[in-house]
């Protein structure tokens, strides 16, 4: 049973607010610890939308100053699920108020902006992650363990790749509520930031840092109209960006992020080639993983398609959810994540990634974008 | 925003309890309306039991006895997640009392329970529900639509398989917590009435009723230890259930059930094929709906796999959720029900399945295991 | 080097006849052994017919009367594949003539005529085989050794359909060049003889013999143009075709086959599902063998894909073929039937199915329909 | 009936000798042609392994010396079957000699050697032909069709990968009969030219000129046993090949090969990303081509599995084979190549790819090895 409460301060209301929002609403039940988490303040500027959003998901009160939010005593954890370019202001401000702090991804809009953000929490030693939840996918996770267990062997191969199509339309316009993802100014860059993060993001909690790479953008379209301004205005962000590296491991990277596939949503997909053992996933089939095992007699040897759904400890989290066979959605990851934050809370070892930890993802990102813009390799 | 609470009184705390409470939970939160739902009260004949369930899902009292849960003038609903040899007792009391009433599937032990728990409520007038949640998975909705709208034209063949494999070890022991699905007395049959009810209620829904059939069940292991007498008992249920038949609309229907089947969770799997169009379902991937269409230009002809997470109105319930591509899981279909369950309250068209739909699937259910029986066919 | 020859005498030259020419002339290449077969003669009532396919496929020489082909010293082996109704007849001339006799599936037009055709070909003491070409797909050949070595365990279900959707069409004749297949009188049965009979074979060889089955037929378009009359004539044949049963050794099978199923061209799918192991296989995807092994360890279990293409005795035929990974053809089946029909004589152990093996295949075919008509269950 | 005939001459005796040789058998039963194909001579240094090979597959003649097969006048025909480091001498003398040629891929050790060849073809005036043999697997043909129709629209994307496994191990000696395509000195190199050639040359084919590259090269295992030196000599050959680029029509590459990727024989997949359409092909499922259209219904739009295999107009080549839903084999491509090889003679109008075709892919294969090399971008 519950003994200490965690009270949330959420700033945002978007896509990810809803996600994190059910997220906490549901670890008490799926994850019993000795944390109850509360929903204590939402926050947002305009002052209806925060009203809105605080009685549909039972927000106790809001906020339509961040900053006032920080200041709340009664506020232990502050979620930051704004923009991009807000990340490190809040964060920096969060961190001097003494606050835990829960931030999106990607952590900053750069190196430097990360940089500042990471010595701030660790100078104020507040608790402190960043939601890259695909971590959290029990397929994913079970890709972690065989891994750590040493059964993939020598890897000699990592791909990646995250596919959309939805900015498929000359007439799709850039910046304001929905649409920020497009405007350069407010998420620093396009799908690297967006998309390729994730997989940078995984691929060095599963092979290790990266060493260097060699990158290609793209800008398909090259002029929106500008939600804001209300004028054409040239597109900053990079639609397309593939780069090829090596892995501190020897390894060779393989990463793709576009919003020009046409015919895929969200086509996360990653891919491990080891001596021993070679491993596949995909976000559109988030509970199989793909192993081909080596080891296995040659004579029925095959990729096994494995259904993450096992209700016992060899399937990460299952054994708090259904029976065999039977899914959880995208949304439970972020459940685990606070189940493993506030496990990490509990246990004295926090859970990843930290601000630190996803400080290494920024550091690849601002080298790919120096590589397709000097058309060098870029040491990371 | 909710102006009226609907008052929940839980009766059972296992597997269906946790999926139906997380419903409750979230329907507030991705499908707003006018009702509110209050855990009101949980119901356990063990009050420790009872304590912890209420605890860690929020409920605000609990009862350990169903009679003092039905009487109390605070609870609007009843929900009937007892095993199935109780469902009949408690609706008929809870009609009897004016409830509103969400039973657990397989609806009753046999048609003639059924009967009488339909007239308990057609004749108290109150709302009424059985819980096959696959109806509301977003790609069997969708299958639906397509039947609805005549674009299969007409159909030929129907096929349901739900296959399991959790079963297959001689030294499981039947009855008490947790394998009261293995005891006839308490569970009424075996795999039919867990698993192939699922397959012909949809069935029914999708393709109308049945004419007649012929049945084979088996029970691979003759006897095992009952929990409760803590002797070796003969094993009364069916391990497995096949039958062929006919449905009134002409088509061949092809059933089949075990627990027997190495390598399958819970794989409940439909196809139809209809003369303009096919369609295939598989619980393991529950977001495809695999459709082929022969009013495609032959040459790019082919099974379509329909990654069923649009949010648009063309993907059932998808608009409420997240983003194009990114999962639901087993439980959002419970959350659905209550969702369509609130909005036939409000619509005055009440959703289904009610009693009286379900009595169908008993029907079928009651003509299977005597075709079985007499090895004999069976009009239903 | 070949040393001996093997006379090949032709009779037909539809589908089949081209299937089994081509397996002539391409087993010395892949298949070496001490015999060289000669395409001898093509026979075909038509004689212009017959040269111009004794042209296209390097026969030496026509024939248009089947009785004079039999009369032949230079012919060592007669090839059946004309439709249904003239097996019998051929064959138990071919067997008086004292050649060797390799006769398309199915048998005969039932157990009766296949009664006389196996004692012919027993009393005459000639080689021959039945066309059952799928045992010889190498995922269905390793599928058969995994089961000789007892991998699978005790077998609880068997599960085989094959779906075709080519005859939807209400205008569609029967009778007569390329649809005899649809006049009962010339083929017997519909799906049954022409479909199921594979399913059986297959199914007799993996998991011995049936015991009883409940059958259930339908024939969708009951009238059709007659080709050969010109009239519209009752369809005597059966489109769909589905039956249950029980194998001897108490394994429960489920059979289907039809021409209906919109979506299908030629799906001839098979699952068995044992205590140990289950496997499937697709024609669809004729390289797959698709197994789950119990006895992997439970973290990473999962149905595995074995592409069955190894250059290597572990995946049978295929070291005579390409390099691991390049897939063969449906035609390869003929080619491994007579390279193993010549290894039966060279060894001394003929190899299968013989008149006798396809003979039980009847005696199921038998059993259903009459089951069909009877609504009984019917002992086989 | 086939009025002329084209006299073969082989050169080589290996793999790809079989595999030719299998077609120019097989060419005149499933594409008739006024051409009828001739083995007439098989060439080999080693007299005992020409007279097995020539006897094997039905070659009238043989030979020991290349040089005497293209001066033999009864010869029209010579197919080069050698390692690539002979392709070119060969090729000059028997353009010389007025000869056809078929010669293996890749054309050439590189674009120097690859532009003495095409001079010889063009100033003598003779067919010649290079067997880039996956143009002509149905599905991949389809593509091209599809592509041709304009239904892609504008095209933003195009990856490629072939990826096996076969040489990790540090023991697999180099050089010599079977692994001379890991001796530098003969194959010229790794990966790169044996696989990455197909996937450009069908890159080309499907989307038109490369501009630029960025290439990354790795040879795992640096040092290996020598055959034919019986010496560990270092490893010059490339074991894995990535490269980034750009297609002259705008749209962005990614290529990426190896013989690292566990769990892969033969994995050769494409994928191309227009407006309106993606496809998808894989050589493991060599028969399905799987197609997005994005002018599908928004409900039901989904990638589309199409089994190529109707015997119809619609799907390439098939209508010349068995009956829908049956699949021809890897071979089946060459089988194709001669059809179309004999179909340009006919018409005039060569097939492709020519000697002339096939150095545009020399090209990228330089230029993605420069890249290699220098670390920088480098246009083709």
């Amino acid at each position: 049973m519950a003994t200490k409460t965690l009270n949330v301060g959420m700033i945002g209301y978007g896509f990810m607010g809803r996600a994190h929002s059910n997220a906490y609403k549901q670890v008490g039940q799926f994850f019993p610890s000795d944390h109850k988490v509360v929903l204590k303040a939402a926050c947002a500027r305009d002052e209806a939308k925060a009203k809105a959003f605080a009685a549909q998901w039972g927000y106790e009160s809001i906020e339509t100053d961040w900053r006032k939010l920080i200041a709340r005593p009664d506020i232990d954890v502050v979620d930051i699920c704004t923009p991009n370019n807000l990340h490190k202001e809040i964060a920096i401000a969060a961190a001097k108020a003494g606050k835990m702090i829960l931030c999106e991804k990607p952590l900053s809009m750069n190196v430097a902006e990360g940089e500042e953000m990471v010595a701030a929490v660790e100078a104020a030693g507040v608790a402190n992650m960043v939601w890259y939840n695909y971590r959290r996918i029990p397929a994913v996770t079970l890709a972690k363990k065989l891994i750590d267990e040493g059964r993939l062997g020598k890897i000699f191969h990592y791909r990646a790749k995250f596919l959309q199509d939805w900015t498929i339309k000359a007439d799709l316009p850039q910046g304001g509520q929905g649409l920020w993802r497009l405007d350069v100014a407010v998420a620093g860059s396009g799908v690297s930031g967006d998309l390729l993060a994730h997989c940078i993001d995984t691929a060095i909690w599963l092979n290790g840092p990266m060493k260097d790479v060699t990158c290609l953008t793209e800008t398909f379209v090259k002029e929106r109209l500008h939600n804001l301004t209300g004028k054409v205005e040239a597109v900053g962000i990079d639609d397309a960006c593939l780069f090829l590296g090596r892995f501190a491991n020897g390894s060779l990277a393989n990463f793709e992020s576009t919003r020009y596939a046409r015919g895929h949503k969200a086509a996360y997909t990653l891919e491990i080639n080891g001596e021993d053992m070679s491993i596949f996933w995909d976000l559109h089939d988030l509970h199989r993983l793909q192993v081909f095992d080596y080891k296995d007699e040659a004579k029925i040897r095959g990729w096994k398609s494995i259904h993450v759904t096992d209700n016992s400890p060899d399937h990460p989290y299952m054994a708090n959810w259904w029976v065999p066979g039977l899914a959880i959605g995208y949304d439970a990851s972020f459940t685990h994540q606070v189940a493993d934050f506030i496990a990490g809370l509990e246990s004295g070892t926090p859970a990843g990634p930290t601000f630190r930890d996803a400080l290494e993802t920024q550091r690849v990102l601002d080298a790919i974008l120096a590589s397709a813009k000097s058309h060098q390799w870029v040491n990371v």
